[in-house]
């Protein structure tokens, strides 16, 4: 099944936005059976949003439309696509009552303004947005089918995955054809740069075919995407398992997860298994590592807290690295970052710590020390490990990069493998 | 003056790429006075390029394509577009030579698929890229202008920026009229609904012609974007300046910053101003505040560091909220956060001081304190403030309006503003 986007907005054309929801909607119809075939983007203006739909339609006759649906004025997708199909607007009595309810719950009374967000064209499916207040709208007549979506990526992709996306797959296998789906699936690594790692998967990508084979670096490691195109559902997910096993070996200790696994989910899977608790000790990282454990559902049975230690005084203070360590050793040093892993967990009660102790720069870098040496610990129940790294890129990439390896090296502890 | 972006490539359809080229392309363009006015993203199939080549150039005579210029077999951009302006094929020497040049100084020779990166078509002029392989192209004929560039961000960027934007601007002043440029400006708000702005703003809108005005709702707030379009540069800042002027007022105390200020920025600007340190304590942010303080490049003249208090115990243990308090009013209440708030500043030694604490979801909710409710308090010398909160949303977005609101609540007490 072939269809177009038509994503609106001028702050998308003005660059001012990235249109990530493109891409994401791409990635997602594509798992479906669904091909986007082109993409317009075009400002919010009436006349050419119209154009751009009618155009689109003409060529596949279905279109999935996002933004322009808020309540203000320069909102007019649904005024546009309800004039090419010939449908008034009418307000949707249901839906302004749950709209109403949306305001009440929050305390507050609906302002007049939101009232047009309950205008749909007559005929039209309402797909209820449960993130926001414009609602999702799938429309279908003689021009074809027009699927309106916001803007804002979280609502969008909240009716996508619980709206859109079923009533396409069974449009798809209403259509008695099987599907043919290109699909992906991704083996994510850290703490291996990618040409090591291009090194240590060598002769194995010949062996990846009909799948293909990605690189992805990022901040947090490089994951792996193998993509098999246009294949029957059943046969793409048998060659993706199959491929994926044989690239598993080579990846080693660095494979972490798969797909869209986050590792600090993997850890505190770790921890709830072995029922441990955590605490945790920043310097660098001034709160990003309770941050990404923290959001993780759940993450309250197994995270305690913890400290930032941003200065030298609270490193003594709250967490016990002494002044004399502080002075001879220094702030980024392991004995420093040790006594923080250590000292946390005892004095958060717990039988697991991690710290880390850092230069996130642009400042404060020494020739011993440049910006982007950091050390890292994690102490659980008797053992213990610290390891120096040196990160490239900016503060955030530093920042980023620590809290990752840091996440790692506990994982690590938690399975028996090496620091 | 009116152009098109053509962006070609299969992997921005599957959404595997994010077309950070368009916005990129979008913001330059602006910049020197030529407006973006559609762009239309199709996969490396000859046909669908050439028809969209076509169609941009019937509607504005001038159309910017990326991608599609590589060594490869799908890369076809160059070959449909010299068929559409009836131009063969023939290899640059000139060109042939700088590239042969090029791998020369890498210690390689050029691999013969490279060669047919020097054919160009038949009186195109060839823009040098220094920073690959594949030519950038302009091309002019009776169909219109054509500017092809690489698909590669950075090759793209420096093309764009030694190569295009000149010649666009020399055009648009060749034209015998006066460089317009499109501009903007953006007024930060948070605190305050979209809807609930647009109340406020309301009579003021018809003012800000011939400036255009954007609501911009995100987790962090409403950004308010003043656009103006085609005037001549000074014009167009003066009118930015007055219709800021205009709109300032309504905004009122929820107004933090322009541009792209970050209220966590804005907040340690204040606390350095009057020679203050802080402290945090967080509960359901569990280090999102203090990652956000310590984003901040030289945070660390400010921010002292903090308790992530997750578990009841370690609010008793290390930021002494009486288990009394907590067994009476619960850990998100009023009381609680105010002692995490004092105590927090009294033990880390610092005059300012915020905490956070609340139900981020997606369990833990009650009737009387459902998910989303969170109680966020700010101390400042004998002054203190607290606030409750109820923001919808899933768990990242109830954290993430936490720390903002945290934020704006120091900002507030800095200010001497009401909270």
């Amino acid at each position: 099944m072939d269809l177009e986007l038509v994503t609106i907005g001028t702050e998308l054309l003005l660059g001012f936005t990235i249109d990530t929801n493109a891409a994401h909607l791409g990635r997602a119809l594509a798992s479906v059976g669904a091909r986007v075939v082109r993409r317009t983007t075009v400002g919010d203006e009436g006349t050419t949003i119209g154009d751009a739909v009618r155009q689109a339609l003409g060529r596949t006759g279905f279109v999935i439309a996002t933004g322009g649906l808020g309540p203000t004025r320069d909102d007019v997708t649904k005024k546009v696509v309800a004039d090419l199909f010939g449908a008034p607007l009418e307000v949707d009595r249901a839906y302004l009552e749950v709209l109403r309810a949306r305001f009440a719950r929050l305390g507050r009374a609906m302002p007049a303004i939101n009232r047009s967000q309950a205008e749909v064209p007559r005929g039209a499916v309402v797909l209820p947005n449960r993130w926001g207040t414009a609602p999702g709208l799938w429309l279908e007549g003689p021009p074809g089918t027009v699927v309106m979506l916001p803007g804002v990526p979280r609502e969008m992709q909240g009716l996508l995955e619980h709206e859109v996306l079923p009533r396409v797959q069974s449009r798809i296998s209403g259509a008695g054809r099987p599907a043919v789906v290109t699909a992906s699936r991704t083996l994510r690594t850290t703490g291996i740069a990618e040409s090591a790692l291009a090194e240590r998967i060598g002769g194995l990508e010949d062996g990846m075919a009909p799948a293909t084979l990605a690189y992805l670096p990022g901040v947090d490691g490089v994951d792996l995407r193998l993509t098999v195109w246009n294949l029957p559902a059943d046969l793409a997910n048998r060659t993706l398992a199959d491929r994926a096993d044989l690239l598993r070996p080579a990846l080693g200790t660095h494979l972490y997860g798969e797909g869209d696994a986050d590792l600090a989910a993997v850890v505190l899977s770790l921890l709830r298994d072995q029922r441990l608790t955590l605490a945790v000790a920043e310097s660098c990282t001034g709160g990003l590592l309770g941050a990404r454990l923290t959001a993780v559902p759940g993450s309250s049975d197994v995270v305690v807290g913890g400290v930032v230690a941003y200065a030298n005084a609270v490193k003594t203070a709250h967490l016990g690295v002494s002044v004399e360590v502080l002075q001879r050793e220094g702030a980024v040093s392991e004995p420093t970052v040790r006594a923080m892993a250590r000292n946390v967990a005892q004095r958060f009660g717990t039988r697991a710590g991690i710290a880390v102790t850092g230069i996130a720069g642009p400042g404060g870098g020494t020739p011993e020390k440049p910006v982007g040496t950091v050390w890292i610990a994690a102490v659980l129940e008797d053992r213990q490990e610290a390891v120096q790294r040196r990160f490239p890129g900016d503060r955030e990439d530093v920042r980023r990069r620590s809290a990752q390896a840091a996440l790692d090296l506990m994982r690590r502890l938690l399975q028996g493998q090496p620091a």
